[in-house]
C-alpha cells in the first residue's frame, strides 16, 4: 500500500474525544481529520476562533465526523482551564490530548530580544505545561481509567539547531515534560508520547518561517536522506497510532518521522549559517513590514 | 479498540517477502505470524531445521499464508549467502529483512570467558552484519527499488545495563548500523529501523535467561510505570507498521515499547545486583547440568 | 592525589572575569571559591544582596581575590543588563558566565498550580536565557576574542525524572540551548558547556530539597553505583576546567558527573513514588509553615 | 593559559601503572607522554614491537619516565593475559587501562567484505573487551581498592555514520560496555569512562584514512564550528584528568571533544557521499597498492 493512504483499521479511535491544540491548520488539521476519519470526536482549539470555526465546518463535511472549535490562548492556564470545561459540556469526557500549538522564528539569536525569545517558550513550553496540567489534574480527580497525551516535539530538541534557539529550548522542554511525566502519571492510567516530525511543509508555516527565497534556496529535500519531505498523511498515521489503544505499551517515547535529516546532519536550521548578514536585514524588514499591515 | 488485537488494514503487506531471523519462536514466531495475516510471505530461519519446518507449517495452517524454513547460523556469511539463495529460488525476490535472531544470558561479567563474550557478539551484532550486507549487495546489484530492515535492539543499547553486558554491547552495535546505513542506503532505496522492546515474555527464551525462581524474584512489572508487560501483538503491530510501506518516512529510527521502563530505571537488570555469589553458583551448575544433557 | 584536592596548574584562570548566578551559596560559592584560588575575579549574584555581601568578603578574605557582589533576578532581563553593567564598570571586561541560579521543589506534578510551575521555569530557563542573551549581544557587540558559558544542567535533562518535573523541563531546555548557541556563536569566538551533576549534598538546598526525614529515609548514596555522594571539589576542579582555556576544543558538551547514579536508575526522584499522600500532606504543610514565618 | 599547555598539577598520576594499548603512535603516544610527565609509569603495547621498542626509548628520554613495550595482538585474548602477566612481572601492579589501539577505514558499505567488516570488529569491539575482561578479573581477584578504565570511542557511536560503518558498529559497542560496567563492576573500585574526540590530525592514521587528495577535499575544519582541529595536548589533558584520582565522581561518562563538530553535523563522515563511484575505485586500487608492497 502506499505511504499516502491511511493505515488503522476502521474506527480505531471510535468512542475517543481528542483534543487538538492549534488543531485549524496546518500538521494539527491533518492529524485531526484522520483521527475523525477513524471515527474519533475532536476539539479544535486555537486563538482566532472565525477561522477555527470555518475549519471545523469543513472537517465535519468532509468526514462526517463532530468537531468542536474552542478559542483558547494556550499561554494563559484560565483560557485552558475554560477550554476543558466546554469540551466536557460538550462531548461529556475527553480521552487524548494533542499538544500540536507552537511559534517558531528563524533568526540570528542575537537579533532576538529578551521578549521574542520569552514568547516561544511561553507558547510551546508553558502552553504545552498548562493544556497537560489541566488535563491531568481533570483526569486524576475523575479516576479516568485511561488517558493519552501525545505532544509534537523537534528533531533538533536533543541536538540543539542554531537559528531557532526558541523553539529548541522550549521543545526540549517539552519532551523532558513527556519523559518525567510518563513515569509519574503512569499509575494514574494516563500515557505520554512525542512525534520529533522533519520537513512536512504545509502552506502558512513553511512561508512564515523560510520567507522569500529561503525556501528554494535552502532545499530541505537534498538534506534528507530519502530525497523527500513528508506528507501529512505519513504524519496522521503515526499520531493515530500513538493516540490509539495499538500503542498501550508506548510510553515515554519520542518517534521520530524525517527520513533520516537529523543523522544525516543534526540541527535542522544549522545550514541556515550561510545567510549574509545583510539578507537577515532584509528579512527582518519584510517580517516588520507584514506585521504593520 | 483493544490492544491486543491487530492494527493494520487488511492487506497491509500484500505482496511483500520478508526474511526473519529467528523466526521460529518466540516473538520472531509472533511477528511472521502477524506479516502472514497482512498477506505477506514470509522465510523463518535457525538453525534447528526440524523445529523450523514444524512451525513453517503450523504458520501456514493459521494464517493461509506462504512460509519457507531455511537453515542458516547467521554467524556464517556463507550461509547467509545461501540462504538468501533459497529465498530468490523460491519466492524470486524479498523485500524486507527482520534481523531478530539473537543470544543473550544474565551473568556477573568476571564469571564470563572471553569465549562467551564473543558467542553473543557473533550471533547478535556479527550475525545482523551478515544478513544486512548480503541483503543489502544483492538489493544494491539488482537495483531493488525500495526495501526495508527493521532490527530488534534492547531499551539498554544507550544506557547499557550490568550483567547482560555481552547483549548490551552487540546490541548498541547494530543500533550504530541501523543508523548509519539509514543514512548511506538511502540512496539505494533502503530504509533501515529498529524497534528496543521492553518485557515480552516468550516461554523459551525468558525461562532460559531468568532460570529457577529468579523469575518470581525480580517481578519485572514492578519496573514498568504501566505495571504490565507487553502482550506479543502489540509488539507485532509496531514491527508490521516499520515493515510496511505506511512508516516510509520513518528511516534511521529505534522506537521503544517498553511501557516506560527504561524511563524508570535504566539498565534493565541493574537489579540482578541484589543476588548473592551462592545463587549465581548455583545458577552456572543448573545451566551446565543442561548444557551436559 | 587525593579527589577532595585543586587538580589544576596555579594561575590556571588568571586575568579572567567570570560571573557566577547563583554564587553566594552552595555549589556556586564552591565554584567561585576555586575560581578565585586560580586567580579568577568574580562577581557573584543573587536577589539576598545582604548575604551575598557576606559571603563576598568571606571568599575575598580565605583566598585573596577579588569579588563583587551584584544584587540580580535572572528572571528580569533589565536587571541582568544593569548587573552587567556594573561588571563592566568594576573589571572592565567579563570572560565567563556560569549558569548556576536555580530553583527546585520536590513534589507530585498534580499537587502544583500552573504558576508555581511558571515561577521553576522563569528562574531556571528564562534566567539562563537572559543572562546568556545579555552577555552574548556584549561580546558580538565588542567583538570579544573570546568567552566561555558553562551551564549546570542535571542528569536528569534528558530522561526527565518524576516528582521534579518543573526542574527537568526547564533544565532540558537549558541544555538544548546550551547545544543550539555552542554551533551559532562559535563564530564570535563563545563557548557553550554543561556540567549534570548528580548528588552534592550542600546544607541548604537538600535541605529544602529533602525536608524532615526525607533525606534518611531516601539515601542517595545507596542509587549511586559508587556508593557515595560527591565531594564540592571534584565538581569545582570539573567546572575550573570546563571555564578554563584548557578545555578549548569541547564546545557543546554536558558532563556528567554523578558516580554513575543515572546509568544505574535514570529519573534521580522516580523513587520518590514510595511515599504515600498523607505524607505529601504533611510535607505541603511544613513548607507553608515556613514560607509564612 | 594556553590549550596546548600541561594542565594538571606536578604528580597527578604520581605511582599509577598504566596500560595504553596502541599506545605507540598517533594520539595513544600523545596521551602515554602525558601520563608519563605526571610521572606515572606506562606500558604501551601494539603488534609491531620493534617500533613500540623505539617509541618507548624516546618517550623515556624525552619525560625522565619509565616505560614497558609489551607486544599484544589486543584480538587474541591469550595475548592480552600474557601482557598483563608482562606488566605485572615489571610493575608488580597496573591501575589504570587506556583502550586506545583501533582500526578504521572509510568506504562504501557495499564495496566491504565481511570478513573486513569482522576485523574492525575484532579490533575495536573484541580487543577492548579482552583487555577490559582479562584486567577486571585480575582487580576482582586481587581485590584492588581502586582502578580506572578509558575507552576511546567516537562522535558517531551515538548517531551512527555513513562510510565509517565497521567502527560505528564496534565503537557503540565498546560505549555500551563502559556504560554497563561502570554500574556493575563500580563495587570492585572500577571506574569506565570513555573520550569521544573530533579530529585530532596524527599523521599516520589521518593519511591512511583519508589518502590522496581526500585530505585536502574535504576540510575537517569546515566541519567544526569552532573553525579548527584538536591539539594533541588538548586530548591528553582530558585523558589524564579521566585517569587520575580527580575525577573519581565521573563514572560511566563519555566526554566529547570535537569543537560541536557532532552538533553541526551528526554522521562525521557523511559528507563522502560527494565523492563518485570511479574515485572510489581509484582508492580500492591505491590501498591494495600500498599493501601488496
Amino acid at each position: 500500500m502506499k505511504y499516502t493512504e491511511p493505515m488503522l483499521r476502521e474506527g480505531s479511535l471510535a468512542d475517543k474525544v481528542i483534543i487538538v491544540t492549534g488543531g485549524g491548520s496546518g500538521l494539527g488539521k491533518a492529524m485531526s481529520t484522520y483521527f475523525l476519519q477513524l471515527k474519533a470526536k475532536v476539539v479544535i482549539t486555537s486563538r482566532d476562533i472565525e477561522k477555527l470555526q470555518k475549519t471545523a465546518k469543513e472537517m465535519e463535511e468532509s468526514t462526517g465526523g463532530e468537531v468542536l472549535a474552542v478559542q483558547c490562548d494556550v499561554r494563559n492556564y484560565d483560557e485552558v482551564e475554560a477550554m476543558l470545561e466546554k469540551t466536557l459540556a460538550h462531548f461529556g469526557k475527553v480521552d487524548g490530548l494533542l499538544n500540536n500549538a507552537a511559534g517558531n522564528f528563524i533568526s540570528p539569536t542575537e537579533r532576538l530580544s529578551a521578549n521574542a525569545f520569552d514568547t516561544i517558550i511561553d507558547i510551546v513550553l508553558k502552553g504545552t505545561k498548562n493544556c497537560t496540567l489541566a488535563l491531568g489534574k481533570h483526569w486524576i480527580k475523575i479516576k479516568q481509567e485511561k488517558a493519552t497525551v501525545l505532544n509534537i516535539v523537534t528533531t533538533y530538541a536533543w541536538t540543539g539547531s542554531a537559528y531557532v534557539v526558541p523553539s529548541a529550548t522550549a521543545k526540549a522542554g517539552v519532551l523532558a515534560m513527556t519523559r518525567s511525566l510518563a513515569v509519574e502519571w503512569a499509575k494514574y492510567g494516563m500515557r505520554f508520547n512525542a512525534i520529533a516530525p522533519g520537513p512536512f511543509p504545509t502552506k502558512g508555516a513553511w512561508d512564515r518561517l523560510l520567507p522569500g527565497d529561503l525556501k528554494d534556496k535552502f532545499d530541505m529535500k537534498k538534506k534528507i536522506p530519502l530525497k523527500r519531505v513528508g506528507e501529512h498523511q505519513e504524519l496522521a498515521n503515526l499520531a493515530a497510532y500513538l493516540m490509539s489503544d495499538f500503542s498501550a505499551f508506548v510510553n515515554g517515547e519520542v518517534v521520530t518521522i524525517d527520513g533520516g535529516e537529523w543523522l544525516q546532519g543534526a540541527g535542522e536550521f544549522n545550514m541556515l549559517e550561510q545567510i549574509p548578514q545583510e539578507m537577515w536585514d532584509m528579512l527582518e524588514m519584510m517580517i516588520r513590514a507584514k506585521k504593520s499591515k
